[in-house]
């Protein structure tokens, strides 16, 4: 294995493909790491020589080709099944050995994959320290008087540390999400119910998702693709609409809006180096041509506070029923408070609050609308372990200040690395948008990779950038209009009930003509390339509607116009009006007046 | 006031138009029949002569065009506030005077409605039968010793007794339906947050729904119309999605698939008469060519035993407190039992009760998604007053048979009559659907009332059929292609990706020419109308896209190509492609082929 390649799938792949690199090479270096960070307590339980020979000797047998993750080594966060080996959820009491493996799972070891083993946690999946395990605390990638984040902790530390290519972790309040700022990683909390929960340890079951840490945008799009899937097993599991499928990763190209917190509802929590990375995150994103938008975050903030103040732990109480009521005293101290509590909330509590996070929820559908997505720090700060130790409750309520709505609100979100403090610590910012925006989110976390160009997890080698892809934001449609549909005219409503709006007045490329076509009411302009030299600039108005909407309004145009391509002046090409030759019988030429309503005009 | 003619909202505009007829006069006969109906128990409070001048006069400075509901009467259920009259949700001491009115109630008063009274009810809407009221048990309007069906009783009696031209009801669990069968009324259960519920008094405020009786459709497509809107007073609001907005009342022609109850499923309570006119609805359904299809309704019945099994009662108890803990007496026995066992859940049970819901709900989405709509007896039977004062829960509960479930699950109903029994009593069908498919549901529910052309109300007039709309169903897209779209063809994808599959192959009609066009790969043809006698049949294949995913099929094909009109041999006009005469510099005639594949083939 190159000394200098990283476990990202792409580095990984081509030397397999080239031959240069064998599966077992890449699982001896990894188990030579295991030992160098054994201190780090990563791993629950790492697979041993004899388990993993079945992986390797299957995958000598098959076309590499045909294995999109062909021997792509990954950590699985302990609260997650494998066949054959035992999920603790970080509480040795409460382990049992699934007969088969979460339905992720399955998908990933179908594509190729190969379990590197099961990562620490928070037990139960309860915080976002990486503190709370009996198996240890596991410690930071860059520095290990620090916390790792949680509770994904060991699944984000393996990636970070060069153990892993990916890893599974889950995410219920934050905890795909707050590793990954600690650690220099992507991590990409999906919607709920586009990654299967089948075969996940519950947390909160309304809230649970599993995620992805990854090293960079390109590979989580890739694992996303390969994990992805409804699943009728799982009753939370849902259909991923088309606009966010893999194909869309790339398809948000152009200007960007995105919204961010006022200084008055930012906390950093007395970290002034966290502070100071925000804002020249901030800096350099302005630099970039991004347009930051202060936006109103205070309901999320109320509901992030709900979380863990509501009634919501009382899923937590179903999830480790019967030992909460059994045995509680086989779970951490801290562990057995928490949910303790949750069999203390009535119904009419839990409507209650349900109440007020229907109400919080419509405030945030306006502050989502206005934006292309919101952006946070991931983390206000990070923590030393001793500081948590010290104060178990209330420092790791803090970590979720930026996190715990997310769920709640049945949001997408993707942290993504933007920085190091000036000790070398690493930073990051989530970016939060609707249900089934992973790609769009995922697109934009890649075009913030790209201008950052950070080196990747600890010491796992340089960035490499990617082109550009050229697919068009697929959200809305922006299409060129010359006759009946232009401002005020009799037809134009037939945008603005789709909910367009003007997006410009210009001309088109200097090669058309204008004819008045016959018949009408209403009347009709139809606008044709013309042969070379003859043409000139027609008035055009460009409009945007919702892709969605977009169908509807040209199925409804009547020949013999259409919707083709129109190339405006400013050498763009959009859709607009196209008009069949044959539609031109007993039209007149009216490209002389250059535009629609200068020929009504002169009626 | 002619006495032929009805109270629907076109009979009074064209005698309010024509000068014929004054709101004042329609009022003096409403208040006649108030008088000759008292003993129904109808009204808690019919608006006096006094508190109805305002109105009057109002109108009478007002231009009648401007106003959509000039001098319509309406009945409100007496838990939704109309500003100044108390709202007592059928519980006296419970009653207090609203300063405002509902914003649904204002919204129709502001379209020129005058409110005749807040109808009497099933105490704090729990209930289906409209016995539950201090008010006195509200009489049918067809057979005075039935249940009028409830909650909202009044406002069903009313309307079919020529008191209103349309009422305000509420539905939790079956109220805006159960009392529209049993008294021969479209009622629309609109999706939930369609009607804000700001101003009515919640019964389950995460279910609740505020429900519009009407003699038939297009006055409830109307009244639809001026209700809706989003409100941002209310958390369970929400913003209509253009597919259903009032403009697609009547767009859903052609074949209809039907999903219906299996025999063992369905549930009539030893009615034999509500049997017969059931299987009457299917057999006259078939014959109208309707494609009958038995589906499983077990998680739709298993979610309506929820309802009252579960912790949603729970709700119930926050919308009564603090009466419910501190004055129960003062509310029926019957109510108290039911609203009393509120306190008694967890929130751990509410959670597990949510869990099962969504298991239900995931197998509910696999039922509708196979058919344009689901279709259920509204009511399995009626009651007699006596019976149910004789056994009010149980019979109470199996009116709930087919109606509980439905804002569990979130969807849409439109009730609508289909027969009489033998004796004359009135039965109906509810039509069910996802949210946001009101008006799919109302256009098949005229659809039926054109059918059935059954008399309106309770002696009411007759039914009056009105023109089919030409609309076409909007939710998919029907589009030819010709080339590399064919099945097999390089970009087939397309179409698969976006949900599209093959309707048909087919020819377009024999007036095209079909050429090669310069360039590729992908190669491509382009399709364009011949001169007049120089054209032929070309093969294409029909395809089905999803309205939502058409556009971005349309935005993604490039010049000279784009999406206009064909005609096909059977002479009907698809969505389909066209070409730009520019486009065709350099092209090939290959018109002779007929065949863009048996051009390929000949290569």
């Amino acid at each position: 294995m190159s000394t200098t390649s990283s476990l990202s799938l792409t580095d990984l792949r081509v030397q397999y493909l080239s031959g240069s690199l064998t599966p077992r090479e890449v699982f001896a270096t990894i188990g030579e790491r295991i030992e160098q960070y054994r201190e780090h307590n990563i791993w629950i339980h790492a697979l041993t020589a004899a388990e993993l020979e079945p992986y390797f000797s299957k995958l000598e047998q098959a076309d590499i080709r045909a294995l999109p993750l062909y021997g792509i080594p990954f950590a699985i966060k302990d609260n997650i099944d494998m066949a054959g080996v035992p999920t603790t959820a970080a509480c040795p009491e409460f382990s049992y050995i699934p007969e088969r493996s979460a339905f992720v799972v399955q998908r990933l070891i179908d594509a190729g994959a190969i379990p590197v083993g099961k990562s620490n946690l928070d037990q139960f999946a309860t915080g976002l320290v990486g503190v709370r395990s009996p198996y240890g605390a596991c410690k930071n990638s860059f520095d290990p008087s620090m916390v790792s984040g949680g509770s994904s902790a060991g699944s984000a530390v393996s990636v970070a540390l060069g153990m892993a290519s990916f890893s599974l972790g889950t995410d219920t309040a934050g905890s795909g999400r707050v590793p990954a700022c600690f650690n220099n990683l992507v991590g990409v909390k999906p919607s709920i119910g586009l990654l299967s929960a089948s075969g996940m340890l519950p947390a909160c079951r309304s809230l649970d998702c599993i995620t992805i840490f990854a090293l960079h945008c390109d590979d989580a799009n890739t694992l996303l693709a390969v994990a992805e899937g409804e699943d009728a097993s799982d009753a939370y599991s849902r259909v991923n609409p088309f606009a966010n499928q893999a194909r869309h990763y790339g398809a948000w190209q152009g200007p960007l809006r995105i919204g961010v917190l006022p200084a008055d509802q930012l906390a950093f929590f007395g970290h002034s180096d966290y502070q100071a990375s925000y804002e020249e995150t901030i800096t350099a994103l302005k630099e970039q041509g991004v347009k930051i938008i202060e936006v109103d975050f205070a309901p999320f903030i109320e509901a992030a506070r709900l979380l863990y103040e509501g009634p919501w732990v009382a899923e937590r109480y179903i999830a480790t029923t019967p030992m909460i009521q059994d045995n509680p005293e086989a779970m951490l101290p801290v562990i057995q408070t928490i949910i303790g509590g949750g069999a203390k909330s009535s119904a009419v509590d839990a409507f209650q609050a349900q109440y007020r996070l229907k109400a919080l929820r419509k405030a945030a559908t306006s502050v989502l609308a206005s934006v292309d997505c919101l952006l946070s720090p991931t983390a206000g700060r990070p923590y030393s372990i001793d500081a948590v130790n010290a104060d178990p409750i209330k420092l790791n309520s803090n970590l979720g200040y930026y996190t715990n709505y997310m769920n709640l609100f049945d949001l997408a979100g993707v942290a993504v690395p933007t920085g190091f403090t000036a000790s070398g610590f690493p930073f990051g910012v989530t970016l939060i948008g609707e249900a089934f925006t992973d790609r769009r989110l995922l697109s934009i976390a890649n075009r913030i990779q790209q201008y950052f160009q950070l080196p990747l997890g600890k010491d796992q080698g340089a960035f490499q950038p990617t082109a550009a892809s050229p697919v068009a934001n697929q959200q809305r449609i922006a299409v060129a209009v010359c006759g009946a549909h232009l401002q005020g005219q009799p037809l134009n409503w037939q945008l603005t009930e789709r909910g367009g709006y003007l997006l410009e007045k210009t001309t088109s490329a200097p090669n058309y003509k204008l004819y008045a076509l016959a018949g009408g009411p209403p009347f009709r302009p139809g606008m044709v390339v013309a042969p070379a030299g003859e043409g000139q600039a027609i008035e055009v108005e460009v409009w945007s509607l919702p892709a969605s909407e977009f169908g509807s309004f040209v199925a409804g145009i009547p020949a013999p116009l259409g919707i083709g391509k129109v190339a405006l002046t400013d050498g763009s090409q959009v859709s607009g009006f196209i008009c069949e030759a044959s539609g031109l019988a007993g039209a007149e030429d009216i490209s002389h007046f250059g535009a629609w309503r200068a020929y009504l005009a002169s009626k």
